[in-house]
């Protein structure tokens, strides 16, 4: 098999490549190791930045977002229930859209059928080999038999799990890691969300996310411990603390429990994002704490970067966005896994807090309630900053 | 002796309250356990933020700042030598003024002797009693003299070692604490600053501030080790750091070393700020680390704070601005404390950084100078939040 980008991995990354390179001109192959049906309910990320749902419109995929999904101009920052708006229309002019993952997979999947691109599900044994040569290969098995495909790049968009990242030389990858001392019960459930838009709510009890799938079907979390085990929340539980922290700001319906977990929280970042012919793209080579709602949105920023560079170097054989592949996308990240690493430390209870630093997490609150600069900061950071 | 208000500390806190009292119609004493000399030579603040400078005019002691202050309209964050100019004027149309504290208190203590005030200097032995009754009284000796003042309000302005706070009965108070894990080295020197407008420089070596007393002369501060001797520091090292640490952003002039020295970095807050009848003010409460430029600026909001509360008292009989005092300047104190600490963290290497929160704090500098939001915040903080 021939290609001239081989893409590693059908989530939301090199999905949305795929159409992206297809419309500039530029044949690929997908290749994923899980199932179609295992892609289509791996629940996960369901907010998309302005720029996200735009791009998604404007490369013909946005048609059931429209109708489906839920515009959001504005959130909710909760002090122990105390319920403060932040007005994205007036503050940004900018909004936000509810749509599920597993959504947005579904609606890149029907395009890349009707664009007749090739996309091979259940693939086995994936490898890369020659990356730094001008013709890298990708090998595997698929249907119980050996292939190979020959390509002029490589994106490796197989997550954080995927085997890309580990095909990088030893001593090439710079890791930046944290751990958060906590994590996030969750909670998928067929009731309203107390709220038509999200609410983070910090409390003395820990932070509570208030957030939807749909207007039936709501999405809510509970700061846990670290080390926590579901077995320690049964759903009364889970009920009860939520209505506690919510502390009657909203009316809280209870509903069936469709799918309940615990979510670790963590930041992680390999650097760089590229060697040879091989690019990282997505989770593959970063992860945010969910806090800011950035992971698919980051995903998306690389492969317009990465679509972009390729586009140049068909066209005009440009290589200078090629080789600033990793800086043009890492300055974003960073920017993101600050924003993601300032939420979730203004949110939530640290177990080693010093009093000192309690007191100043409840001023940042304050001001940030209280000053339109900072509120404006937060709702320009969580809109998406700028594509540039 | 007898006077509504016993102040205590002839500081910026206690002479600007004392003639807000004044312009009241409130009596008051203060008394000061050093010299004049001394008071006029204590090196320390020198940044004004908008509505200080406002006040100082207000009250009839702005005239010689008119003068000699120097207004800035905007300052510079620098990364590693690459400076990027806050333009507070477009931000939020409002500046600075920068004027020695020594000079506000040359100007407070003309203007506490043309109002005919009593203003002791060089007193012992201070103690205050009674301080939950009605009729509160400060000794002290004076000249030799054991002296005794029957006051209804004692103002704590004693600074950080004074002997208000520890007045307070055991188990009162609780104290919230924050020690940096670095100093600075500072420097007065009689030779032109680097540039008009102050230089917050970040670099890979550390943290400097280029800042001035006047056009004429500079003070330079670079950030030291936490227990770093001025010893090992001489002269042609400071400057050689000095120059380093700039970059060539800007010509840096030697001068004629007028003083030099290391200042630690602490936070420190003590709350409640009141007990009985007795109000602290400034330093006696609340410590902040330097970065901010809050030190003065905070002690001034607590003075103008208790000067509303104390007008009110003897006017309309009213207790609750009094009962009010700790929670109105508390909340202004954490604001200013959370500000200072944000500048800190932005601005120094910390030695127990690890390369996660490196990379993180990188970010944010890129984001501050990047973004019209953050720099907009910084702006409203820098030049002083709205006193309300």
């Amino acid at each position: 098999m021939r290609t001239q980008v081989g893409i590693i991995g059908a989530g939301p990354a090199g999905l949305m490549l795929a159409r992206l390179l297809r419309l500039a001109g530029i044949d690929s192959i997908i290749i994923e190791n899980r199932s179609e049906e295992y892609i289509y309910n791996r629940i996960r990320a369901g907010l998309l930045e302005h720029w996200s749902a735009d791009v998604l419109t404007e490369i013909g995929v946005g048609e059931r977002m429209a109708r489906e999904g839920v515009l959001h101009w504005g959130n909710y920052i909760g002090i122990n229930g105390e319920l403060h708006r932040l007005d994205f229309q007036k503050l940004v002019n900018k909004r936000v859209t509810i749509y599920g993952q597993q959504e947005v997979v579904k609606d890149l999947v029907a395009r890349r059928r009707a664009d007749g691109g090739d996309l091979l599900f259940e693939v086995d044994d994936v490898s890369v080999h020659d990356i730094t040569s001008e013709r890298p290969t990708i090998r595997f098995t698929h249907e119980g038999k050996a292939k190979e495909i020959a390509c002029d790049f490589i994106a490796g968009c197989d997550g954080f799990h995927g085997i890309c990242r580990p095909s990088f030389p030893e001593g090439v990858l710079k890791v930046f890691e944290r751990e958060y001392p906590f994590g996030w019960v969750g909670i998928l459930t067929e009731s309203p969300p107390p709220d038509h838009e999200l609410i983070y709510n910090y409390t003395d009890r820990g932070f509570a996310l208030y957030t939807m799938r749909s207007m039936s079907v709501a999405r809510l979390y509970l700061q846990c411990d670290h080390d926590d085990d579901i077995a320690n929340w049964p759903d009364n539980r889970i009920w009860d603390e939520l209505h506690t922290r919510l502390g009657g700001a909203r009316e809280l319906k209870e509903g069936k429990m469709l799918q309940k977990g615990i979510t670790p929280m963590r930041s992680f970042v390999a650097e760089p994002m590229q060697y040879g012919r091989l690019f990282l793209a997505g989770d593959a080579a970063h992860i945010v704490p969910p806090t800011g709602a950035k992971g698919m949105n980051l995903a998306f920023a690389d492969v317009v970067f990465m679509s972009r560079a390729l586009s140049a170097f068909y066209k005009n054989k440009r290589t200078d966005l090629i080789e600033n592949y990793s800086a043009t996308c890492l300055r974003r990240v960073w920017k993101a896994q600050r924003f993601s690493w300032w939420m979730t430390q203004i949110m939530h209870r640290f177990p080693d807090e010093t009093a000192f630093d309690h007191r100043r997490q409840l001023a940042e609150l304050d001001y940030l309630t209280s000053s339109e600069a900072a509120s404006t900061s937060l709702a320009e950071q969580y809109v998406g900053l700028p594509m540039d």
